[in-house]
């Protein structure tokens, strides 16, 4: 039998069990009901006591090779680098994590705010820039308003970068589909964390 | 005898006197107190009331052209682009805008969040990534620990779309330095404002 594998988040959790995908919030969450073997990816630190109490939950830190990335660096983020050979991986979530890989090899990323936190961020700055991202802005023209311009000043560099790379771009994450509309030939692939978990365990069984 | 100059934010009043600066808290800022005429450019919507009731105290949007720029564009924004003929203009206080000007024309911008801001946001959102800037970070390589991973997610896009206009590149308010450390072509002229006041008076003096 396939094992269940879990993309555990801070707010929810996502499950992948017999090819179906099914979403959960962490607070209706009780890892010790499930009888099946699980394999795990966490970065929700409050939940690791209980996880590594449970025999037939097992984590998949433990067939990473930890040297190839840095030591805060998210486990969800290493797994969709995991994922890919070659790309960009974008994944817009509520911070936007976007890192290189090339040749199987972890070139580095950096991590930008989420678009919420963003927005967010401007309100709190001024009322006068507590207003909407206007998403249908054209990137490549200067603001002449408000939401265009607090939009702007935030997408067009973001894009202008992962666009300058040149490689093959990944998005995943809630708002990969608001992403893919500026970045029109990137890939959008929300199965990327179970992709890389995936390809580990498969590894994993054969030495 | 020259007009005293009033550039009035949120939080301070930078006054310029007979060629001297002097910074106040807005709290300590009483402007019934001052005998001598003031042009002041300000963004303060609380004090718009009493400044307009002081007959001494002069507007300098009586003397913009309003339908060069846009309807909600800060006054301390629209004197920045009014001392330039052509360039970038940064100025990076709690909030950073650039702006575009060319051949005397307004081209337009955009506003990204404040250093400040930015990194408190960051904060917000995971207790991970609250960590500070490293400033010292080199933003042609991509990241390999937290702080460099949000410093280059922040500032790498930003400094490679200003970069990109190809033009000559200014920056004024409270960071301006922290950005001429990654602009290193950039004027910082932290005049700009009281210029733009200073052409716009000689102007208004012409007709």
């Amino acid at each position: 039998m396939t094992p269940i594998l879990a993309d555990i988040g801070n707010t929810t959790i996502d499950l992948l069990i017999e090819g179906v995908r099914h979403k959960h919030l962490i607070a209706d969450f009780h890892p010790n009901t499930f009888t099946q073997e699980v394999w795990y990816s966490n970065v929700n630190h409050a939940l690791s006591p209980i996880l590594t109490s449970l025999p037939n939950w097992h984590t998949i830190a433990d067939l990473v090779d930890k040297n190839r990335y840095y030591p805060t660096m998210g486990m969800d983020r290493i797994m969709v680098c995991e994922a890919i050979e070659n790309g960009v991986i974008v994944d817009a979530g509520s911070a936007i994590t976007v890192d290189r890989m090339e040749g199987g090899e972890y070139l580095g990323g950096f991590i930008s705010l989420g678009l919420k936190a963003a927005q967010e961020a401007y309100g709190r700055l001024s009322p006068a820039l507590a207003v909407s991202f206007n998403f249908e802005v054209d990137l490549t023209i200067m603001a002449k308003n408000t939401p265009d311009a607090i939009t702007l000043g935030f997408l067009a560099p973001l894009i202008a970068l992962i666009e300058g790379y040149g490689q093959t771009i990944y998005l995943s994450g809630g708002d990969a589909h608001l992403f893919k509309h500026f970045l029109k030939g990137a890939y959008v692939d929300e199965m990327l964390v179970f992709k890389g978990m995936k390809k580990l365990l498969e590894k994993g069984s054969l030495c």
